[in-house]
């Protein structure tokens, strides 16, 4: 008889951008006038640059010839793109990456969904708290929690709360963890970690043997010089520390699926009996018997965003998107509301008014200012009485949307 | 302390593709004057057809207009690809699939590879043998065997041999098993299985509450009238079967990255207790949870190949690797060789001569035919005494490799 793998019955519905939709499409439905700005999901909106767009025209072309035809491409990704982040990414920043270091895939969510078989099902994972769902849902059907509890939390996870006073930057956890997952510039509350805040969770790791999954997907959005851009900036991070990219944000991807992931060569893990395992072999496997490379147009037009005119053009997209989040950051603190992040990163986390729960302010907005936000109930019990906005946007609906926010 | 997923180290290592390019590599080292002709692995050699050409350039122009550029499209596909694969691939052959069962990938390997994992790690697992590598080494990593014996046989997976006395299609196993891989068209045998042989397997699945996981990535070379294209051909098959459908070869997508899972909705599986579940849900689940969706272009260029076009351009590049099967077949049969598959499959199934190892044959072959086969042993103990050969080259190289193998 054939048994299911019954951590899957211990998720939680993906209850919260269905039941965003939900309410939005019953608001239209009431009101087929309103002229609803959506800000929630975290979706690009500008089109591929021109240098992209060239460059996919002529992989295109290439694959309509036998000559430069590519069938199978290596599973790690091709070197010219492997090539290209060490040198415009890494390298710039004195940061030792190599080439055969860097897995190329078809996007951050798989990669950091998929880094977890690596590891023993026994190992304790602690998160943020708000925190990106996949990290905690992938876990759970691995088998390494327990049950949710009335406010979503699994038994067995180590939450770590992200609020005001630690500046969204958790505390060092109280019991042993083992595998970390950090993501900064943050998703959802926009915040950043300093090169010191990094520093302690590195030296954590080395001290208690846990790994650190670092998810860098919204790098690209950093305004301020002093903010790291890769763990890796850190001292002795490449001993503890895996860290995700992405071209999704970046460059607009979303459509087009390309992202990595850098597992140093010095990484380890280790046997129950204590014996060191090096990582770097056991991705290469997991990536090479589970993945077939991405596509080569995918990476073909990764490879252009380093060019020149790529890196300029993408830079005026980033800058568009950044000059959004500025705009709604001085619109809000003007409208009286409290609002952190939007600096260097496309999110901002907005303090709910008088203390309101996030779906009821979810609720008054879409109401009263058509605008869509996402609850910051969703992304973790820390995450209530606050409301995620994205910068993802065309400028003039942005202007819109924080016109009548002010009029809330 | 972070522990690894010890199951990992189980894996053999992958020798087979990299022992094939290493000797490869050393012969054409001492021979710089040698034209090797490669026959052994399976990629495309053909560029893609126009009308998917035409299709991708489309989709690239419209990836560059803010109206029209698409960012995060459904994790299980675009709905214009799934009714497309739903009108052409199943309802013609009075198949019912909807086109909510279809979930669209980026590749069969990764689905192959992924579909266990909602499943309980004590099942029991049949594979046939010969196979392909990646059923079995995905079950390892998930710790449902123990270690491999000196043949490469993992201790409880259960091999069904796939001989010459079968045809090549594995008689029921003797002891009950849970999760059931079939491939037809076979890789690496080329052989196909009749209705009656997929009914026998149907009922033995339904009688036994298994799963069949059946592959069917090479069902687009069929050229007999009466062999079944689809599991679902097979009454009851819904019940008891998912299917694995790729455009790779079927259309030279090794490149570009396309493939689809059905998971009927009829489809169950059991708690330990007996309970009934349904693997449709788990299975959106687990694809929504862990990926993001094959890239726009490659569902794009996917939908061109239904087209009339497409279609018509598909057809005959399928025609041309089949000639080269043909062509094949007569000429190692003419040479005195005893050889299957290449009729409704792009490989040919080659034993060897005075039952030499595979791997003395595949070095005989490459230093005085220079023509590079793949050892049947790689895929399996009972692969041992056979050579593949792919189909997958342009005739006139194909018709010198037989020439050169017929003087041996």
């Amino acid at each position: 008889m054939i048994t299911v793998n019954e951590n899957f019955l211990k998720l939680r519905a993906g209850y919260l951008f269905p039941e965003i939709a939900r309410r939005v499409a019953a608001f239209a439905a009431e009101n087929p006038d309103a002229r609803i700005i959506k800000l929630g999901i975290g979706d690009v909106t500008e089109p591929l640059v021109p240098a992209v767009i060239e460059a996919m025209h002529r992989a295109v072309d290439e694959m309509a010839q036998a000559e430069t035809m590519r069938g199978y491409g290596p599973e790690q990704g091709y070197e010219f793109l492997r090539r290209a982040v060490v040198e415009n990414d890494y390298r710039p920043r004195g940061v030792q990456v190599e080439t055969d270091e860097i897995f190329i895939s078809d996007g951050s969510k798989c990669d950091t969904g998929n880094i977890q078989e690596m590891f023993a099902v026994d190992n304790v994972v602690a998160v943020a708290d708000p925190v990106y769902p996949v990290y905690v849902d992938t876990n759970v059907m691995a088998g390494r929690t327990g049950r949710a509890d009335d406010r979503g939390r699994y038994e067995g996870i180590v939450y770590m709360p992200c609020t005001e006073d630690n500046q969204f930057v958790p505390a060092l956890p109280g019991e042993p963890v083992d595998l970390i997952y950090l993501c900064y510039p943050n998703n959802p509350t926009g915040a950043v970690a300093s090169h010191d805040q990094l520093r302690v969770w590195v030296e954590y790791a080395k001290a208690n043997r846990a790994i650190i999954l670092f998810d860098a997907a919204y790098e690209a959005f950093i305004t301020e010089p002093d903010v790291p851009h890769s763990i890796y900036e850190v001292p002795g991070a490449r001993e503890v520390a895996v860290e995700f990219r992405s071209f999704s944000k970046t460059a607009g991807f979303t459509g087009v699926r390309c992202a990595l992931a850098v597992v140093p060569k010095g990484l380890k893990a280790w046997r129950k009996d204590g014996t060191a395992v090096d990582v770097h072999p056991l991705w290469s496997r997991r990536h090479c018997t589970k993945f077939n490379g991405a596509s080569y147009l995918s990476q073909a037009a990764a490879a252009a965003v380093y060019t020149d005119a790529g890196r300029e053009q993408v830079r005026r997209v980033i800058e568009l998107y950044m000059d959004n989040a500025r705009m709604m950051r001085q619109a809000l603190q003007q409208a009286g509301y409290t609002v952190y992040g939007g600096v260097n990163a496309p999110y901002l986390w907005l303090r709910t008014p008088d203390g309101m729960a996030s779906w009821d302010f979810f609720d008054r907005m879409l109401r009263r200012a058509h605008v869509v936000g996402t609850p910051g109930a969703g992304f973790g019990a820390a995450g209530e009485g606050y409301l995620r906005l994205s910068a993802f946007n065309h400028p003039e609906r942005v202007r819109e949307a924080m016109e009548r926010m002010a009029r809330l």
